[in-house]
C-alpha cells in the first residue's frame, strides 16, 4: 500500500475491515496518508525505512562528488556550449549538513564519513549520532549552515518539517555551498531555491524529490541554472528494492506471529 | 614546462641550452612535444605521472556511479523537460574495462575495487596488475568490450592509441554500456561515439578530453544526447596539484643530484 486513500475509504476502513491490525508499507513517507484519522484504533502501521539505504548511499556519494567537483554548473555550461574550466580540489574534510538521520540520512552520514567529510547530523532530537562529529535538534539548523559545503535533506514530510529549508536558510548557506534533497520536495521552498541558484547566492543543487510529482512540464525549474534534476529514482533499486521489502515483512510477520513489536512502526503523533 | 613548442625552438635548444640536462614536466601527457626530435641526446626527460592520482579517483568514482545511475540520459530528458523514471541498481558487481594503468589508470582501477565492480585492465604489456581480475594486452581490447558495463579511457595519446575506440569498438559494447575518457580526446573517434548516443547504441558518456580543446562553441558534441561534456578538469586538483608536482621535482632533484634514476622517465620510443 503507497498510493494514497480515497476519502470514502477512510472513513470506511474499520467498518469494512473490523479484523485488520496491521499494515506493512512498501515505502518510507506516510504524508499521502495525513491525517492519520482514517486509523482505526490500535492498527498497527510499519513503513520500510531503511530498504533504501545501500541505494541512497551510492547516491550520496555521487551527488557530493558531483557538487563538490561543480558538475552542475559545467552542465549548466555545457547548455550553453561554454567551456568553463570550473577547477576544484578533493572533498575530504568539507562539511555535510545531513538533515534527518532516519533509515536514509543514517546511509547519507555514513557515506559522507567514508569520504572522509566531516558529518555534522541535524534530527528531532539532536541525540549524538554514529558518523556524525555532531548532532544538534532541527530548531537548530539555522545556526550550522554557514558552517556546510554541503546541505543534504534525507527526513520525512512533516507538519514540522515542510517549507524547512526557505528564504532564510538558504541565505544562511555559503555562495559555494550546495544542496541536496532525498527527502521530499515539500522540504524545500522551490522558488527560493530557484532563485538563489540564478543569483548565484548558492553553487548548486541536485533534487530527487519536488513539491509536485512528476514535475509538470512547465515548471521552471527544468531550467534554473546549476540545477540537476533526478525523477525520484536515488533511492530506489530496480534488482533489490521488493526483495528487500519483502524480507522485511516476512521479518515483521514474524514478530507479528510471535507477539514481538514490529520494526519500523509508524509513530502517528509524529508523522513518521 | 607544459605548452607546445615552436619549430624555431625544437630546432635550437641544444644550442641555446648546452649544458640542459634535464627537464621536469609538471604535465603527464607529452603528445604535444612529438616527435622528440627537439631533444638533445643525453637530455632526460620526466613528466608528472601520478601527481594527479587522488583527484583523478574522485572523478572516477563519480563518473561510474553517474553512469550507473543514468544521469547522462537523465540530464537529456531533463533538458526537454521530461520525467523519464529511469531505475538502476547498486553498481557493486558491474565491469569496468580500464584502458591504460599509468598513474591515473591505477587510480581508477582502485576507485572501481572500491565500488566493489569488477575490473579488467587493459595495458601495453597486459602484464597483472593489482586491483585488476585480468589484464590484457591492448591489441587485445576488442575481446573484452562486449563485457563492459563501463570502458574508462585512462591511456596517453601515442601513434599507437591513437583512434582506440573507433566506430568498430563501439559496437562491440553493449547498449547499456557506458564511456569515460580521461586520457587524451585523440583515443575516441568522437563523430563515431555522437553517432552511437544518438542512435542509443551506448546509454552514455563523460567525456574529459577532446580531440581540439577547448571545445569549439559550434561543436556538435555539446548537444549530443546523453553525453556529459567535463572541460579538462578531472584530474587537477587546484588545492594540491602544483604543491603535488613541486614534491616530486624535489624527489626527482634529490634524485638527480645523487645520481640515481629519475621517477617518471619519459620513455621517447613509446611516446609516454
Amino acid at each position: 500500500m503507497s498510493s494514497a486513500l480515497s476519502d470514502a475509504e477512510r472513513k470506511s476502513l474499520a467498518r469494512r475491515a473490523p479484523h485488520l491490525r496491521w499494515i506493512q508499507l512498501t515505502g518510507a513517507g506516510v504524508e499521502h496518508l495525513f491525517p492519520f484519522d482514517w486509523m482505526p484504533p490500535g492498527l498497527l502501521l510499519t513503513n520500510c525505512s531503511g530498504v533504501h539505504g545501500p541505494k541512497v548511499a551510492e547516491f550520496a556519494t555521487m551527488a557530493l562528488l558531483m557538487l563538490n567537483a561543480h558538475i552542475p554548473a559545467l552542465l549548466t555550461a555545457q547548455r550553453a556550449h561554454r567551456w568553463d574550466r570550473l577547477a576544484s580540489s578533493r572533498i575530504e574534510g568539507r562539511v555535510a549538513v545531513v538533515v534527518g538521520l532516519g533509515g536514509m540520512g543514517s546511509a547519507v552520514a555514513r557515506a559522507a564519513r567514508r569520504l572522509r567529510l566531516r558529518v555534522i547530523g541535524v534530527s528531532r532530537s539532536g541525540r549524538p549520532r554514529r558518523f556524525c562529529e555532531r548532532t544538534l535538534p532541527v530548531d537548530r539548523l539555522t545556526e550550522v549552515l554557514p558552517e556546510a559545503d554541503f546541505l543534504f535533506l534525507a527526513a520525512p514530510l512533516t507538519p514540522e518539517s515542510r517549507g524547512l529549508v526557505g528564504r532564510a536558510e538558504l541565505a544562511r548557506l555559503r555562495p559555494g555551498a550546495g544542496l541536496v534533497n532525498v527527502g521530499r520536495g515539500g522540504l524545500v521552498d522551490e522558488a527560493a531555491l530557484a532563485r538563489a541558484l540564478r543569483r548565484g547566492e548558492l553553487a548548486g543543487a541536485i533534487l530527487d524529490v519536488f513539491a509536485t510529482e512528476p514535475l509538470p512540464a512547465d515548471s521552471p525549474l527544468w531550467d534554473t541554472p546549476n540545477l540537476v534534476i533526478v525523477p525520484h529514482v536515488s533511492s530506489d533499486d530496480a534488482r533489490a528494492y521488493m526483495p528487500r521489502n519483502y524480507e522485511l515483512f516476512f521479518r515483521n510477520c514474524r514478530r507479528f506471529l510471535d507477539g514481538r513489536p514490529l520494526l519500523n512502526r509508524v509513530d502517528v503523533r509524529l508523522g513518521y
